[in-house]
């Protein structure tokens, strides 16, 4: 990282990202001055100006990274049109599609590529960040039609310098597996919680490790599991059309035959597949790749298309 | 614990009792001798001669502790019934109406209080038994009409000799509110592997900590899921339906309106009730109890409506 980075939004992950990055090479913007006050106390320079933010990035070429969420979307990046229209952009927002197109109403397009660290925990906020929080995590950084090399290795080189795995694919392709294993996993916890507190106070005391696990991101701030989860919705809406066919089949075959079915297998098999391949990535060589080659948005798509984690060379 | 405890059945529950007791105040027995050799081998005594050790129980006024899968649990009971008929005798296996049933189709119940300790890994055999897997944990202690109150004071001392704090409820109380924040979660867990592992590569590669949270008790062997869910069908089933609703309502609110409506703050709240109960239950003086003394198990069963630990007193 030989640029500043200039990071929008102060919440877990903007503000972690600045703790990653130390006040050295990154500066900040956030809407509410109680956070930016607390992240000033803390050593880092964040300001609750935007446009001067903004005009400040321009001036230093530095990357802008959007990290509010996404229903403050629209006017930090009326802001950015405004003010920085040629700045080189990225995101950390939880779904991709609905920021490209956000980004492209605005003509904003040329320098964007988009990102999503896949880290988190249930708390929110400056006091939640962590400098370690996206160490040893996958940060997707998008690979979408006309992507700028130049935006790609800044963002690439962003996730790198924050100890996270380079897995790439398109905004689109993104969003459908996020629906799986992050949206859809909010719902059910939520329905998993919802079922245990319906059961009183017995049945929340008898709750042990699988009830603490599977309800945990359920902890979550309602607005923000909101905010993550329904800009993704025709994706969501997929998964959990299959999710209630596959939940009734084996409620069917429980009331009828005795017995959940092929449900319990086929999640065992998953399961194992995903054990297999986070156990496996760790010893699997990255798929190098040269940001602006020919064929270089199928390469990192198809190396995508395998879980499998890229490397810029060059 | 000044008597002995006899354990059948030394897989991931049955060993650690076996571990946290040590060899000096347990023995035990395995139908399968490989099991039953290794645990031999670390110093403990294990049999494979089922009616040999009942008698010895017998001869030692052992506790009795039926440690098997439930679809084991019709063989084992008929050899108690014909070797050690008068044993006092628990169980330790996740539904508690099936176990009672099948001891009282034996004629067993006038010495049998049911158990559950709610402990587990996604790992099972000897080789995941632990000697603290119970410690801080709680353990489910029957409280069944006609409950012999000394049997009663003798699971409630296994259960605090092995660390665990005690609920107490009817079996058809528990049963309904294990399928609520146990055996739902199962199915939920394979249902999110399951859509994960459809998402192919891409989105196993992206899955994080809340896919890795979500799915964990899916790792648990398929038969030994089944064996714990589906005896408990009619419960399950309930609990089930209700599921289906609320994540049917999500969904079409999701499809009309956008937002997946109240089950994102109901789930919420639920969750932190659990946080509240587990936080502040360290806190909370233990409902005391005198077993025998009278309406005893009415103060155990309203103590576990209330999710309270009960102590036995005197």
């Amino acid at each position: 990282m030989t640029t500043d980075v200039c990071v929008l939004g102060i919440g877990l992950i903007g503000g972690s990202l600045l703790r990653a990055l130390g006040p050295d090479r990154a500066f900040g913007w956030n809407r509410s001055a109680a956070a930016a006050d607390a992240a000033s106390a803390d050593g880092f320079d964040v300001s609750t100006d935007l446009a001067h933010t903004l005009r400040r990035a321009v001036q230093t070429d530095a990357l802008v990274v959007v990290a509010v969420p996404l229903p403050a979307l629209d006017a930090v990046l009326d802001a950015v049109a405004e003010h920085a229209p040629t700045v080189a952009l990225t995101d950390v927002i939880s779904v991709k599609g609905p920021v490209l197109d956000a980004v492209r109403r605005r003509g904003l397009e040329a320098r964007f590529v988009g990102g999503h660290p896949m880290a988190g925990t249930a708390h929110s906020g400056w006091a939640a960040t962590d400098p370690a929080l996206f160490r040893d995590a996958t940060w997707l950084v998008a690979a979408d039609d006309g992507a700028d090399p130049a935006t790609w290795s800044r963002v690439a080189a962003l996730a790198t310098a924050c100890g996270s795995r380079i897995v790439s694919a398109s905004s689109a392709h993104h969003d459908a597996a996020v629906a799986r294993i992050s949206h859809l996993g909010h719902v059910l916890a939520e329905a998993l919680a919802l079922a245990g507190g319906r059961g009183g106070d017995l049945a929340l005391a008898l709750g042990a490790g699988s009830f603490r696990d599977g309800t945990r991101v359920a902890a979550t701030a309602p607005e923000l599991v909101r905010a993550i989860c329904e800009p993704n919705r025709d994706a969501l809406l997929a998964v959990l059309d299959e999710c209630l066919a596959d939940l009734g089949a084996a409620r069917d075959s429980l009331a009828t035959r005795g017995t959940l079915g092929p449900l319990v297998d086929d999640g065992h098999t998953a399961r194992r597949a995903y054990e297999d391949l986070h156990s496996g990535r760790t010893d699997a060589d990255p798929v190098s790749i040269r940001p602006g080659a020919p064929g270089w948005l199928d390469v990192l798509r198809a190396a995508g298309a395998a879980g499998l984690e890229v490397r810029p060379s060059g």
